[in-house]
């Protein structure tokens, strides 16, 4: 298997996010929100944005009137549609009339390469779809647009009939397609038979220097993204894909792991440099835009990538960090995180020590103290490695250097049935802040709403810093759960005050106690922080 | 690039959820955990279960002391650990010894193959290094242990110095290995990089009819899928990966995703057939296990993976399967899902009907007024896959066959804090038997073991068949995370008679109603399946 040097070879990206990623189930982009990715694809030099298919509903013109007043930088703006309908001239076709309309400098045409799917699907004879793809590409080339014939199921039609799927390609090329763009459209296809097959067509129009030949993959096996890096081998330079694969069933290929695959291992540039830096905030801002949350454990970018659980990983990646890490995290802007867990050795719980107080030493009596401690929670069913803050006043707590911020008198929770409308539990909490008491109450959807409500309400009386506090995610895992309704549960909380989020854990058979423990620890977590901010300021 | 014939080749495949899965951020398996899912791999009938690291911590021999007792049909139980430390005798290592304390017939042994790792890591030479796999193996085989290498980080090794990365496969040849399995530790190879590596060690050891070549990938470069695949195209017949694709960072290679792409489209069996057409389930039980939400894209066994939006992939499904369905979805246990259409699903949601009221038909009334109601379920977040009895009352309610066999009248909770030594909270319950009422109350370890225990106690004088009944599961999901303590929660639990064993389910953003709801749906399954039976035998 033989490489073009990728120097000798520029490569052209092609992001479907706005169209393929919309097919995604859950997923429906806004205006606004497509306009924002947008800019933010400009931003980063990808060549093309696929940004939505005009004949499929009138919101995307509105769309595509708005888009053209943007002043992109770096990007062609493309617009999706299919071939005329047979049997009717390509100017009559209505999907054609709102391509035309979208007004874009380019677009991508898909027509169907595969026999079966041309007799079956379709209903027309193999000579009228060659037609259909020939004056559905003319149409557009002679109005001056660049043209991408995105090739729908070309592998599975060429293992089918390789003859006219190839034909289709001619039919495209006669027709003025820059591109031709080979789609993997179920998404079952093998590495090696999308090498073979996309050198083959390479070779095949090799004697063109216009034509392009592109890659366009699908998850269904579990391999969109190999199966595009072996295309790019196989010689395709135009390179289609979606953030964070978004797509239909199981996705598309995923850019935000090609795009370092490609930059960082084969020395092809598809973004500009400083942007590949910022791959891991992109990823998150277009998964926030598409209100999905971004799988952890995604390539370069999930949360997970560069985190380290086991012992002689954390060990060997202190030693050398190439030793298990294929990258940098920097250079896709992620960062290498050291899990505090069972799996984890004494080095790393001793560097997560002194990142609390760095004074502690691998023979101080404490750290021996605290590591007991540690173990017997763990023991307990605690887990500190999603819950920076615990961790951290546990240490404090440990070391003698740590005052209550407030004391619990008692609280008392009821939850009923039947209901009231608006709440079915109340909760009533007594505390004290230097000796001055404060008693009140809340009600809520549940018992621990209820109790983190009231909580707060005396709280905020004496530190009112806390109302900028609110939660932000809330996980209940019950472990063993043999022991049906008594099992212990461990409860995190996720909390925010606008500059700052942490997470903090707690641990019981009673879901309130659990819930109650990771309360305390967020609470103090905030006001101890903000102490800490006062105290650096006078020092 | 040849492939051999897969009728010629027996895959042997290797599960390592337990040991590398467990490795994963956020996953943390009980004892009871790991034995549940040791059972549903035998059943599967994977080969091996590499079910855990001895030597990392002591949990971990309680679990093989357990494990012990189980009667695998399929699989051998199979232990994980490292080469002795450098400079002493093998039987003075303590990861050895625990190792071999597990007692498991099969030990899968990691070294390092890569040069740099040896010298910088570990700090040994390499001499020293071959000595460790030789011995360490050595040791195992003599104690009859069938004994696997884990070639640590062997294709990054092989790039630096392919002499000595070669060298480490004979010293464990010469140590016994039957199984050399070559790892991609860092997950960063290219599946053109794992093919050619993978073929030249399969030629190199030919020779040897008793060696057998494996192949462990990680996902950090998206491509563990495609490079296992590769692997075994080039002669690999032992595969390592893990269900869901757990594991540390970016996870391992997903079975769920390898296993159908082998046995549907490579004509490999690596699970009994009948097996692979639960894969859907599977993979669910084992997230459910895990407590991390299966991928809604995954290959094969996501939600979305034969869910079918856009317009014309709708059309083309409904014409023709195969025109964007790579596989039937029926073969790996999943379904079809049309998202925009009315229709989905509906010919599934009748048959299941159907199993509770064989006399319901495709156009009776209660068919779409069924259908409606768990579609409004479905969307407040019920989920009735592994609830059954749930879905078989909704059912039975539905066409107004169902009389409930109690009434509430009210029930109210006491949690409170400073807690008594035995008890957190109280229940108080009333309700009402055929207009004989009952009021009593019970305290417990939180508000659900308390009002579990006041409902029972309640209705045992009425239904003394219900003492027979305890809970032997319960779960707690928080749905839509974001809204905090007041976000949605279902809850499942299980419940047996002794004979039987039957699952319910509940949701509401208050915990407490929640499992209110699946306490009463078990206790009423109970009831009109005893009911059931004395008509039987009446009849």
């Amino acid at each position: 298997m033989s490489k073009g040097s990728s120097q000798e070879r520029a490569l052209h990206m092609f992001d479907s996010t706005l169209r393929d990623g919309a097919q995604a189930e859950g997923i429906s982009f806004s205006v606004p929100d497509k306009l924002k990715i947008v800019e933010a694809l400009d931003d980063m030099g990808i060549q093309y944005i696929e940004a939505g298919n005009p004949g499929s509903n009138p919101k995307e013109l509105d769309f595509f009137a708005e888009a053209a007043g943007l002043e992109l930088k770096n990007s062609i703006l493309t617009g999706f549609g299919s071939t005329r309908r047979r049997n009717i001239p390509v100017e009559e076709d209505k999907n054609v009339q709102s391509l035309l309309k979208a007004s874009t400098p380019a677009v991508a045409i898909f027509g169907k390469s595969w026999d079966f799917h041309v007799t079956e699907v379709l209903q027309a004879s193999l000579d009228e779809n060659l037609n259909m793809i020939r004056d559905t590409l003319g149409f557009f080339k002679e109005r001056g647009k660049e043209v991408i014939f995105d090739a729908e199921h070309f592998y599975d039609g060429y293992k089918h009939n390789p003859e006219y799927a190839l034909a289709t390609l001619s039919a495209a090329v006669e027709g003025g397609a820059g591109v031709l763009c080979l789609c993997d459209t179920n998404g079952g296809a093998f590495p090696d038979e999308i090498y073979e097959v996309t050198a083959l067509v390479k070779k095949q129009f090799a004697g063109n220097p216009h034509i392009e030949i592109g890659i366009h993959c699908h998850n269904d096996g579990g391999m969109a993204v190999a199966n595009t890096m072996m295309a790019v081998d196989a010689g395709a330079t135009h390179v289609q894909g979606t953030l964070n694969g978004l797509g239909e069933r199981c996705g598309n290929a995923n850019l935000c792991t090609i795009i370092p695959n490609l930059q960082l291992k084969k020395g092809f540039q598809c973004i500009f440099p400083d942007q590949l830096q910022k791959l891991t905030q992109i990823a998150g801002y277009a998964s926030e835009i598409a209100n999905v949350k971004l799988n952890e454990r995604d390539p370069y970018v999930g949360k997970s990538a560069f985190a380290h659980k086991g012992g002689m990983h954390i060990d060997g990646v202190s030693k050398a960090s190439k030793s298990f890490e294929h990258v940098d995290p920097a250079e896709v802007g992620n960062e290498r995180r050291f899990l505090m867990s069972e799996v984890s050795g004494r080095s790393n719980i001793l560097s997560r020590i002194q990142s609390v107080v760095p004074s502690v030493k691998k023979d101080s009596p404490e750290t021996e103290g605290i590591i007991q401690r540690l173990k017997e929670l763990e023991h307990m069913g605690y887990q500190f490695e999603s819950a920076e803050s615990s961790f951290k006043l546990l240490v404090h707590k440990h070391l003698g250097k740590y005052q209550p911020f407030f004391k619990l008198g008692y609280f008392k929770i009821l939850g009923e049935q039947p209901r009231s409308e608006k709440a079915s539990s109340t909760a009533m909490i007594k505390l004290a802040v230097d000796n001055r008491e404060e008693i009140t109450a809340a009600d809520g959807e549940g018992p621990v709403h209820a109790l983190d409500k009231a909580l707060r309400k005396a709280l905020e009386i004496f530190y009112p810093e806390l109302k900028k506090v609110h939660l932000t995610d809330y996980k209940v895992r019950v472990l063993d759960t043999k022991s049906a309704t008594a099992s212990k549960v461990r409860v995190l909380i996720e909390s925010t005050d606008g500059d700052d989020s942490w997470t903090t854990v707690g641990v019981s058979p009673d879901i309130i106690e659990a819930s109650w423990i990771a309360l305390v620890d967020s609470i103090e977590h905030k006001l101890l922080k903000d102490m800490e901010k006062k105290m650096r300021v006078f020092m």
